[in-house]
This record gives C-alpha cells, structure tokens and sequence, in this order.
C-alpha cells in the first residue's frame, strides 16, 4: 500500500493544506499525521527527509512537496 | 464530480511535483493540466485564482496548494 505522511504544526495554514490535502488524496493511499509542534522527537526525523517547512507532504517516492509555508523547520526546534 | 487543476510551466521542479501529485491523487478527481509556459493566455486567469507561482494546484475548494517552488507567475508573463 502507498503511503503518504503530512507534516503539519497546527498553524493555520497547515489546517487550510490539511483539508485540502484530504480532500484530493486517493483513499487507497495510507494517510500518516505528523504534528510536529506536539511530536518534537519527529522534527529531526523529518529534516533528514527533506522537510523544510510546514506543511509538507512526504509522498510515496520519498519526495517532499511543501505546501504554502505556515512554519520553517527550524522554527519547531525551539 | 470534483476537479483540481494542476498549473506548471515544464521546469524540472514541476515535472517532479506533476509525478507526485498524480501518483497520490483520488481516481474520482478530475484533473487538469496546464502549463502556463505553452499557454500564456491562462497566467491571468491563474493569477486570479490565487496562483502566485508554479507548480501549484487548485483545489476543489478554491484554495491553491503551491508545491514547491519552480518559477514566479509573474517570470510567466515575459
């Protein structure tokens, strides 16, 4: 099954992409939620991915789409 | 039926993005492609929609999802 997992910190710009995101995703396709701001431990996991901002998608390939900017990477270390 | 509309203009960053968004998007959606580099007379009306660079993706909420980052719509104009 392809996966896919969404990197968001809860702003309002991450909501908005969220539900976008949602809306358009193939429902065969396993969803993963990643809140960054609440799951800290995962900032350093998602970097080393490629995730530079939030929101951002990690898609079945491995690559990273950013969606908007809500937040720098860096800014969730704090 | 709902329709996104996936607006590039054939860099590299948006070919790489168009892979992406195909390989996780909803079978059910009805997907438009267009690229603003081939098609000139469309970067005003993308524009309006909330385009401001490509690749992006217009939602079926209206809202516009800019992937990455490939080239300014206002580049698109020259």
């Amino acid at each position: 099954m392809k996966k896919v997992t969404f990197y968001h910190a809860g702003c309002p710009v991450c909501i908005s992409a969220e539900h976008d995101i949602l809306a358009t995703l193939d429902p065969a396709i396993e969803l993963t939620i990643v809140h960054l701001g609440e799951e800290k431990v995962k900032v350093t996991e998602a970097e080393a991915l490629g995730v530079k901002s939030v929101p951002a998608l990690l898609t079945p390939s491995g690559n990273v789409l950013h969606l908007n900017f809500g937040a720098s990477i860096a800014d969730l270390r704090a």
